[in-house]
């Protein structure tokens, strides 16, 4: 049985934020004087410090020709967009609502793209007036495009979302391969094509995204194998050669027990070589490496208190005054057919000997909100702050905040 | 093949909005209409006459004698709760965001019961001012609030709420029985009331809650007895008899192919029969039923206009300009183990003949935000509208409204 119990899979540990005084520190600062800082719990606290160097370690083990996006959807707080900005080479986004953050860093209008199954008559107005790049999704939202773009009399810049003739393997969510409600099928895109250039259009590239939290380095660039051709495949039928291709993302983080990070200097090394074989075909073309989650999620905590501590025929529970309303992801309930545990800490118990099993349920009525379910943690008290790892990334704006009238809670980039 | 086809469990019609002209109505004004009026798509529209018909004909089959509340956290837009307390016995409420609603009414504080495992200390602070009833889920909370209620000069009222050592049958959620966040064990209620009355706190009586969504009238009917049963044996530790015992509620809605209602007849008469065995033991009590999701569920629509139509390899999409972010559960992001669809029609399509299979998404750019899965459907166009039936419980307040920054939907109440 012990032997058995030891193979049962961890969390890796995490290692980003440093101890101090027995609390963990984001940017420098201890989690209580932070939650000083901010005056309330629960909050968000996302690492400024981190979100840079992982940057820097894409930008390092990456090519050095791959532009690097950040895809807001991910963590839309506007000053994690506004420094965001001044390290990527274009942003990607997905409403009019997230276009007004993303413009407002001063990023010039066509190194952003604008993404989305279902953008209103509204929404490509203000697209087109803004002068970003739309990946357009349908014959029919082309033939909306170059209507207001005509009205506007502007020049509207366009990409075609392809939805490609394969799937990403082994990834959290798939997004390309057989029927879709994203883009346009790899088959239908010639004909596209050929109308685009009919509406005077300006053809900026193709999008070609297939799938998100990918843990395996070796479906990736499988992926990004097939993507690259298909590229290629499409241009036959383009006006002329696309400036851009976006190859999406779908670089994962490790969040549950047995999650292993992903090794980019494997990752970085083959999409070199995928890379150097697309351009002997089209040397002029930028390939674009879209990123949210990988960017982020990693450098983002959620901090809720423990109002109270009990004992319920035998187990533990810390009730937290924060929980699913604000962590749905954590709670088990975006996505996850089966819940797992997100890596937990007591941010002010770190250097604690004293572990005992207990389940971090949060303050809402319903037996849903629930953070962790018999963990085993340092020994808690009312007053101790639980910590929720792995939080920078579909964390606060992938929440129902107004579940049971609760307020919001705070997001702080440290 | 056929046969089995058949075999094929169904939704139940629904009948309760009138079709005029091919149009579905809410309130009687047909669904086009309706939007003009909001002035936009999506929205959530809730019929006043459902809503009223609906707590008349429980009122009609429930025991006369039995109070009857309604649960805000199942729909708490303002004018619905105004309503609301027009026609029930009482609100119980999950917050003071909740609460503040609830007083806005005019209702009288002590037919308010406010319930929540991880209640603040600002929360409790306000509650105690207000009057309202607070349903303690622990001995911790007991001592915060008769504290507080010292430091305030005036009595609290409360109720203990009790996890129970039974479970309710066939729940879809299961809130009693093992150990549980919420309340107190019912071996351990005995010494809290001692403590209780050393405190000098206003008791008012028991909260015993088992579970939601229950399509089962048996199982509802086995808890009740239990729950009933429970509070006649928990009453002999008590300082006096307890004023009120809220059984909870737990009647379901049917919401998925093969969902039957409930048989209100069977459910009234086997309680009623429950309620005379117990006011021979406790004639003065007060049995309340605390109802939220029965009460509106199935009195709202979620509404939300087809933006774009595609074809991808075979299968029709249509694609929708609201989506997960308005309505989580429907997308089956709410607790639910296996995505399922709601009920769906297309609102302006009533008296079609022509079908379709279809598949129903949002606007978001994840695929995750399925409305719809293959169903049959008029076939559908762009401007038509889709609507979400059983809407009006769980809807807009349990969902991520501000994911990917789309703009909020509308609630009206006609």
């Amino acid at each position: 049985m012990a032997g058995l119990d030891k193979k049962k899979p961890e969390h890796m540990p995490i290692t980003s934020f440093p101890v101090r005084d027995g609390e963990l520190t984001v940017g420098g600062i201890k989690i209580s004087q932070l939650a000083n800082r901010v005056g309330s719990t629960p909050f968000y606290a996302y690492d400024r410090g981190l979100i840079t160097e992982r940057f820097q370690t894409l930008r390092d083990h990456m090519p050095a020709d791959l532009k690097l996006h950040y895809a807001m959807k991910a963590n839309p707080m506007p000053a994690v967009v506004q420094h965001m900005s001044r390290l990527v080479d274009g942003l990607d986004l997905a409403s009019a609502g997230e276009m007004m953050t993303a413009l407002d860093t001063g990023m010039a209008p066509d190194l952003i793209s604008f993404a989305g199954p279902g953008k209103t008559e509204q929404e490509l107005s203000q697209a087109i007036a803004a002068g970003v790049v739309i990946n357009m999704e349908s014959p029919l939202e082309m033939e909306n495009i170059a209507r207001i773009a005509k009205q506007q009399g502007v020049l509207a810049k366009v990409a075609i979302r392809v939805n490609p003739d394969f799937e990403l393997k082994a990834s959290g969510m798939k997004m390309g391969g057989g029927p879709k409600q994203f883009g346009v099928d790899a088959e239908a895109v010639p004909e596209m094509l050929s109308r685009l250039a009919e509406l005077g259009l300006d053809f900026i590239g193709f999008h070609i995204y297939s799938g998100s939290q990918n843990l395996s380095v070796e479906s990736l660039l499988d992926t990004q194998e097939k993507t690259l051709e298909l590229a290629v495949r499409l241009t036959e039928a383009a006006p002329h050669a696309p400036r851009k291709v976006n190859i999406g993302g779908g670089l994962g983080i490790p969040y549950f027990p047995g999650d292993k990070p992903l090794d980019l200097k494997v990752l970085g090394a083959g999409l070199k070589n995928l890379m150097a074989d697309f351009h002997k075909q089209l040397p002029d073309t930028e390939v674009v490496m879209e990123l949210g989650r990988f960017m982020v999620g990693e450098a983002g905590l959620y901090v809720t208190k423990i109002i109270d501590k009990k004992v319920s025929r035998g187990e533990i529970y810390l009730i937290a005054d924060g929980g699913m309303h604000h962590h749905l992801a954590a709670s088990g309930n975006f996505g996850q057919m089966i819940r797992k545990n997100y890596p937990v800490a007591i941010g002010n118990r770190m250097d604690s000997s004293e572990k005992e099993q207990a389940n971090v349920v949060g303050c809402l009525c319903t037996p849903l909100d629930r953070l962790g379910d018999k963990m085993l943690l340092p020994a808690a008290e009312v007053g101790d702050f639980v910590v929720l790892f792995q939080s920078g990334a579909y964390g606060l704006s992938a929440s129902p905040t107004a579940f049971l009238g609760h307020a919001e809670p705070a997001e702080v980039l440290v």
